[in-house]
């Protein structure tokens, strides 16, 4: 019998935060298996079996996610796999002498690289899909295990890479956890592993985990050790003692209204990108619904909706706030949100027709959607908001496409109401002329105003400490926003990270802002960051 | 005989400022020419002679312009005309049975199609210069002449379009005057009459020119008087002598340090996209150079250039300014000033690597300029300045390079001297913050300014009354800037297009901006625009 090998310590990146001890599971690397060479026609057999089982185990997986983000994934490999040009080149090597094996990997690996070259960030995003594809594909080729990850509850599973299918095929609940010596925290991996709470950490570089049996892995900090001694598991315990206690705080909270350390009260409302992301939460731990993304209604299909699907979106919507409030964003398509046969190309689609823009620039889109919220607005207590809103005139636009189509539907008899207008404050020209618009509200939209203020896209690379709500200038801009808006008697919210990010919230606050609209999974800790803020912006000690 | 066509009048659009009168030519529109068909042989010596002698004429061409675009532009059709692998699909299609023609048409015109339909504005383009090839082949092929337009001085011809080669390869001196009956005022051809102060209008719709003796062209206002009668004329010699008179006093004025009407000086530099443009300036006649676009030196060429080349070409700047003061942009590559070897494809580029983040990035780079700058500083009165500085961090890391290169030549007994280091306000985050830089000076870069300020690309169709340097939003931000530059003493101009145009500029006086520069054909209309603005803002009546 071998000895357990040594404790040993590897410092990798936080990619989903969380803390977890358990048995460490190696993921064995897939080696390659020698074969005899078959004829053409039985390489070409043996590769269409193999992408027809794995299109079937992820159509398979598709069907069974919740998450539009984790479907949209799946959909796109299901899609892949079903396309009967994707194998004809690599039938085409295999006619030429090469194995199944070798056909299907190049012909991947080209495609692969396609995607990763493309201009569009979308379509390069997608290259991890075409591997994580090529990867199941291979795996069947070579008789290996295509099945999910088996780990034990509370188990650590330590492997180079994990492909999002995998991810999605596999039970994370129980505390399981994930280290990977690869891998990055932009991945669409971690994105899953975050949306779902599940531990991550990723780049420790070579880390042997076989034989050892226990690990524990810090992902706030992105620690992993292996065999831990009788010290990191007295460390492990007070640290994972003080998490929960952090984490039953903000369970405790979220139930409660939200106030600062001095007893200010903070509205705390919830960003819905999709309904479905709501089922979780209960309405009563939120004021309302913040930013309603009405985007949602226009992807994912062939088509645009027509009014009575959105109206019926809306309604559903305002039933689940039961009285609070509810703001839709009127259609944000463009910039990083392409919508088919509405949206364009564009060299900087950040800086192009997008937002209110696009929607004075087609009206007959833009008026089916006033027609459903104007017919909405009836059953709750609907505020609608423009998006990408620059001048004056482009709020006046929507004000006036609002009051026709109001008087319309009172000449049909239909019922309907007016809500109040408002307008994201996003673009820094807005944030500057504010004393200028005719609005019944603002919401400071961080995201985009930090990349405008700062001139540094979100997703482009290489741009650190550009992305930052917290600098000076933006800030700057959000305390002259809060105060014009006070000045004038206009209610100002913020929806964006920076409401959720505690190091921002407590300058957001001494700024005088008194309302933030948050993703739904971070009620809590925004409660509890509220909690130990005074309105000054000081921590309370 | 035939009667003389009666009077008529033609509205378009301007696309080149100025008025003509002369005779009118009609450029006769290109008619198909049936011939028989040859053997395939017979069709790929016809093409392959059409193009080597399309590519000797625009070789030449190009081989006798100054203006780097215009070289740019016919460089490109020059490659392309030498290219083997463009004839190569049209050979084929010959084979296939089609005429030299047909085959030339469809491969030129799919090439076309690829390049418009491209992502990059930069290839978008190109796709007019290989029209431009394809037209001049098309005409070798059909025997036409491909000569220059022959114009009589003063006079007007009208045609359907123009392509930039042919506009290149004649005389448009002595008055000569374009009107297109198709055409668009952001086409090359366009671009390359402003540049030549060549009048020119556009989308004029169908005009037959044939058989009138005479017109008027007004490419202020877009106004074609075909046959014009004698109350036309008379007022044309009114509105020419008027026009005229502005020149002269624009012409008196380029030579006079510019004030307001209220006697106010005010600062009138050029800006220096390549040293070429300063040919026909007089230097006596500006206050030195406000912008000098360094990226000049890196297009057009393989490989970045050296500091030995740099160094010289700063010099030469030097010694034209001769004493007066000459402030160098660091290297701006990046947003729509692609540099291969150095800037990459982003989704927003504007919103990217560019300027002075990309020279952090590549120190190795930049070192290369700041040493070639710290050498020429003993020669002149220079300046030097970054793009894109958002930090006050970058600025710091700039002038951090600066000393550590400084301390470097000092060790190696080379003369050098530390210019005075500024920075580019056109990040809004700059000039909301501008109290916290350290900087000698800054420069107000209105056009990105203003891109940012409204979130919208100045390079982008559809997003009117957004590219306004005049709104509110950059006013505001702009007195800004100049008094934060003010209370603290540090010089404050502005280089970018507002300087030059006459609704903004008394904007800037009014905020207390005493120092613009602006293009070297703008320098006279700026100093006749200030003559008759008093320093409030105000005309002086």
């Amino acid at each position: 019998m071998t000895a357990a090998p040594a404790r040993s310590v590897h410092r990798g990146r936080p990619a989903s935060p969380g803390l977890a001890r358990g048995p460490v599971v190696a993921l064995a690397e897939r080696t390659a298996t020698a074969r005899a060479l078959g004829t053409p026609a039985e390489e070409r057999g043996r590769l269409a079996d193999a992408v027809a089982a794995a299109g079937a185990e992820i159509a398979g997986l598709s069907a069974a996610q919740d998450d539009p983000e984790a479907a949209a994934i799946l959909e796109f490999q299901a899609a892949l796999a079903a396309d009967d040009a994707l194998v004809e080149g690599a039938f085409a090597a295999i006619e030429g002498g090469a194995s199944a094996e070798e056909a299907w990997g190049d012909a991947m690996a080209d495609m692969a690289g396609d995607y990763r070259g493309a201009d569009d960030e979308y379509f390069r995003a997608r290259a991890a899909d075409v591997e994580d594809l090529a990867a199941r594909v291979a795996d069947r080729l070579a008789g290996r295990d295509t099945g999910p990850v088996a780990l034990p509850p509370g188990g650590i599973l330590v492997a180079r890479d994990l492909t999002p299918s995998l991810f999605l095929a596999s039970d994370w609940s129980a505390g399981r956890a994930v280290a990977l010596t690869e891998g990055s925290p932009t991945a669409h991996v971690a994105i899953l592993a975050r949306a779902r709470g599940v531990p991550m950490a990723v780049g420790f570089g070579a880390v042997d985990a076989t034989g050892h049996g226990e690990a524990i892995l810090d992902a706030h900090t992105g620690r992993l050790v292996l065999s831990p001694d009788a010290d990191d598991l007295s460390r492990f315990a007070f640290a994972a003692e003080a998490d929960a206690a952090e984490r039953a705080v903000e369970a405790e909270l979220a139930g409660r209204p939200a106030a600062t350390a001095d007893g200010v009260a903070v509205k705390v409302m919830v960003n819905a990108g999709d309904p479905a992301e709501l089922d979780a939460v209960d309405p009563a731990a939120c004021d309302g619904i913040g930013l309603v993304r009405s985007e949602f209604l226009f992807h994912g299909r062939r088509g645009l909706p027509g009014e009575d699907e959105q109206f019926a979106a809306y309604r559903r919507l305002l039933a689940w706030a039961a009285g609070r409030p509810v703001v839709v964003r009127t259609l944000d398509a463009g910039g990083d949100k392409p919508v088919e046969g509405l949206t364009r190309d564009e060299a900087n689609p950040f800086l192009g027709l997008r937002g209110v823009r696009l929607s004075l620039a087609r009206p007959e889109v833009f008026r089916v959607q006033v027609r459903a919220l104007l017919r909405a607005a009836v059953h709750g207590d609907l505020l609608v908001m423009a998006p990408m809103v620059a001048l004056p005139a482009e709020m006046a636009a929507v004000r006036r496409i609002f009051d026709e189509e109001a008087a319309a539907l009172a000449a049909a008899g239909t019922a309907h109401r007016t809500p109040p207008l408002g307008m994201m404050v996003e673009v820094p020209a807005a944030a500057l002329t504010l004393d200028l618009f005719e609005v019944d509200f603002v919401s400071i939209g961080s995201n985009d105003l930090v990349q405008y203020v700062m001139a540094a896209a979100r997703d482009a690379s290489g741009l650190d400490g550009l992305d930052d709500a917290g600098a000076p200038a933006v800030q700057r801009l959000i305390r002259t926003v809060v105060e014009t808006a006070a000045a004038r008697g206009v209610p100002v919210s913020l929806c964006g990270d920076a409401g959720a990010d505690a190091a921002v919230l407590p300058k957001l606050v001494a700024a005088g802002l008194r309302s933030v609209s948050v993703a739904p999974a971070a009620l809590g800790r925004v409660k509890r960051t509220l909690a130990r803020t005074r309105s000054d912006g000081v921590p309370a000690s």
